[in-house]
């Protein structure tokens, strides 16, 4: 069984739409909020730098979500993160939203650890080993 | 060979985020934009109202995108919408973003059209038959 | 002196544009989710019900800020709230945003009191005397 | 009396909130987008390059809109940009939004024209004089 990290968002006015329910794009707003959480949580950052000074960054490759029961304006969601799965570059996270009991919205996210030239270039290079030891770990409990 | 519908969106400052690039919200966003012209072009509106003056709405089921190569503030991007797969009440439509002959994104988005009571309740509701019969024209061109 | 009420914001990533700060819409909408954490602090909520169920809002007739200066990614923003004229049914709050002993933001938002009919026609109406009462304290301290 | 730069914007599902209007934050959005199309049909660009090299760029000092009367999804609102204020290096533009004869909201958005160094510090420098002699005319026409 994976290990979950779980934290809350409240869904703001603006989060809203004419339906009266929270617009579908809140939810790939809030995936990367707890994604970038998550990393703190790891005591790192999505914008960090490589041992050369040179920007590291987590480009997304893709992102999809469903949307399985309505939700409301201040309403406090609970997100659970999950690894999905890990490889020496890439990662791809998991996103379960819940109101209480009602499960809202599923997700994932693929991202890919990228270091970025002085001109601009993106290029991908395996992720720092502290943070992916950290993540092994959640997919395999110890 | 399957029908297009083709627009364009130009991608504005607002739409960037501090890596440099068009951030990954914005493509839904577009999809959703595009989704709604798409419907102004057969004749209607994503918002209308049944026979009975009831609320009409195509609420999603899911959203996702994949993000091949990235895009930058003011680049105008081509976008062809295609009908994956018609159902009586469900429809998804999927999304190709190009930027000339550079491959962009490309997404789908799978609806459901529904009605909405006077208490606020969603049900699914066979979508009008005018549109569908414009829609099935996409899927199988005479 | 007129007493505040304050909480904090951090800046997200999808907060941020290219040129690699704060994007400036960020503060209006910081502004308005500090706004409605205000309310549900003096145990109300911007939309609401009056005594015959109609729903009760609070358009705005006005919105405006200055950029002191830059703020950027994972900052964590204090912002405080102050009543700066209360009328019967209108309301302007003030802002500041500070990043640790930084005035990064300054703003204020015109609200008035509403209430929607059954044919969604809005009118002015006075506010609730309980949030007037609870208002007026913050104006004219004890 | 002042030139106007005129153009149109439609209102976005997304740009809606559960009071069924466009959510106000969209006037700012909306501003922006204008303010860089104004900047585009002179030739030029919000983000471009001195003769150094040097990232130029025009930062916001401050942004007001007032609301007058409510706007809906899938309107048509033309928007008016008028040069207000013309410094060196500052620039002031007002922006009336109308839906045919209702006016929607004015706005006015205040930007210094700066240059970033290799270290990423603003300075505020005169902006270029061929766009400088056109913003002139449109404040005193000929």
């Amino acid at each position: 069984m994976a290990v979950s990290y779980t934290t809350s968002r409240r869904v703001e006015f603006a989060d809203t739409d004419m339906a009266g329910l929270i617009h579908f794009v809140t939810f790939y707003r809030m995936m990367e909020s707890v994604e970038h959480e998550f990393f703190r949580s790891m005591g790192t950052s999505v914008m960090s730098r490589d041992e050369n000074g040179l920007r590291r960054g987590w480009p997304r490759l893709g992102a999809e979500c469903e949307f399985h029961a309505p939700a409301y304006f201040e309403d406090e969601l609970s997100i659970a993160v999950t690894v999905e799965k890990l490889g020496c570059s890439s990662l791809t996270l998991s996103y379960e939203f819940h109101r209480d009991e009602t499960r809202i919205a599923s997700g994932r996210m693929k991202t890919v650890c990228c270091v970025v030239d002085t001109g601009g270039k993106l290029s991908s290079i395996e992720m720092p080993i502290e943070l992916r030891n950290r993540l092994k770990k959640m997919v395999e409990p110890e």
